[in-house]
């Protein structure tokens, strides 16, 4: 029996509909058996969030440059879900997730869902990469960044992942990358976080804006140091959120010892 | 001046209704200031997720045991985010979260709207405390877990969190605890995760179900051990999911050195 070929799953947060899932698929184009599981409509900003309270539906379409593509009516982790349970004819030997339109760089990571399908594929044991571009139009240029994108996915094919750990991969726009750098993510917060406005009876309500602040704009070893100066940016993320060195002060501060 | 007395931000994921909200506002009646931000709805499973395209309102309710009340239209990270915006008059000297009906333990913190909140405030530097009894039920018993939170409450605000780190508590249920356990949380998964049904056009939908199983029963090092002899679990976890022990292999195996 002839050994299949790599099966790669694939899924976005910007919905089957988005550019930077087409690039994905193209880029990876011949390197294996192609499924794409991606959201019916753009689910930014949705994390590791998962439907608990409502029925999910899978809808086929069209394949796309040999790629076979469904949709699901969830999040990003509902089409991993979902698609590992219902869709795959076996078990993948990759998930990539993006490319999205957006940065996912410093504590991005935590909101989005690009990445909260990176992680659970790698929760499941499938090796994992999310692709994230600095740019966020809908028509954003991807094309420079798709020969690393498919040189990343190639080495990853052929020598797995460390067991728990998964790639956040950030692309910078507009350029062509000076090369590839794993790093840390860098801490930072966001400012002027909402607008106001008054609806016409006068009452309030707020919309999300405001802006990343890098807090460590100086440090050599962060994404987003990296990103400044025009490298692809590649951090190994687990999701075990476990702080361990932290476990014996918080022992102490609870009067249990260390 | 008078020191300001320390200002508590409590907020959940199972909405400004639950029993275990309540209980919590109770809980730690008497240690400062209480303000509650919480979702209008039940947001289980919402983990870090923000409502990045439509509006948020906040509502006022009556006070509840001293406590004054708002709830926010969004996620439980919507509600902290928003809650500092707009709604606290100074910075907290602590977040609390839950107390969840439902148990975050193991890798559950990836999906839980309780912990999503708590790492919220984590990253904005408010020390931050998640609170989940191991119970679904709206009408669960939360009594005998509750002067451990009133401990747990009252040592972080004595004492602080370090730097980066929030706590993820989980409560057994129907015992009063044997007393508190600081543990890493438990790796495992999900088996029989969707039921199938057919609607009346005979088409196929899915819904999550599913049970957690622990791939490492006898480390008894984890939550999931301590839980199961009927200890308070706490997890110091942490928002930067950036696995540094993984860059030296990830680089090699990009082909960067090391």
């Amino acid at each position: 029996m002839d050994t299949p070929r790599p099966l790669i799953l694939i899924t976005n947060d910007d919905s089957i509909e988005a550019k930077g899932l087409h690039c994905l698929i193209e880029a990876v184009s011949g390197l294996g058996d192609v499924i794409v599981v991606a959201p019916d409509d753009p689910q930014s900003g949705q994390s590791s969030s998962l439907s608990v309270n409502r029925p999910l539906r899978i809808t086929e379409h069209p394949d796309y440059h040999g790629a076979r593509v469904f949709s699901v009516s969830g999040t990003p982790v509902d089409c991993v879900k979902l698609g590992l349970h219902a869709v795959v004819p076996r078990k993948p030997s990759l998930l990539l997730s993006g490319i999205n339109h957006g940065s996912n760089s410093g504590n991005a990571i935590t909101y989005s869902g690009t990445m909260g399908a990176a992680i659970e594929g790698c929760t499941v044991g499938v090796p994992s990469v999310g692709f994230s571009l600095l740019h966020h139009s809908l028509k954003a240029d991807f094309s420079m960044g798709l020969p690393f994108v498919r040189s990343i996915v190639e080495k990853v094919l052929a020598s797995g992942l460390p067991h728990g750990v998964c790639l956040n991969v950030n692309i910078p726009a507009k350029v062509v990358p000076e090369g590839i750098k794993v790093c840390r993510a860098a801490r930072g917060h966001w400012s002027e976080e909402y607008r106001r406005y008054l609806d016409p009876n006068g009452k309030p309500f707020y919309w999300l804006t405001g802006r990343f602040c890098n807090d460590e704009p100086d440090a050599v070893d962060t994404d987003e140091y990296w990103l400044s100066h025009n490298y692809i940016s590649v951090v190994p993320a687990t999701p075990d959120q476990t702080d361990f060195g932290a476990m014996p002060g918080v022992a102490r501060l609870l009067g249990l010892g260390s």
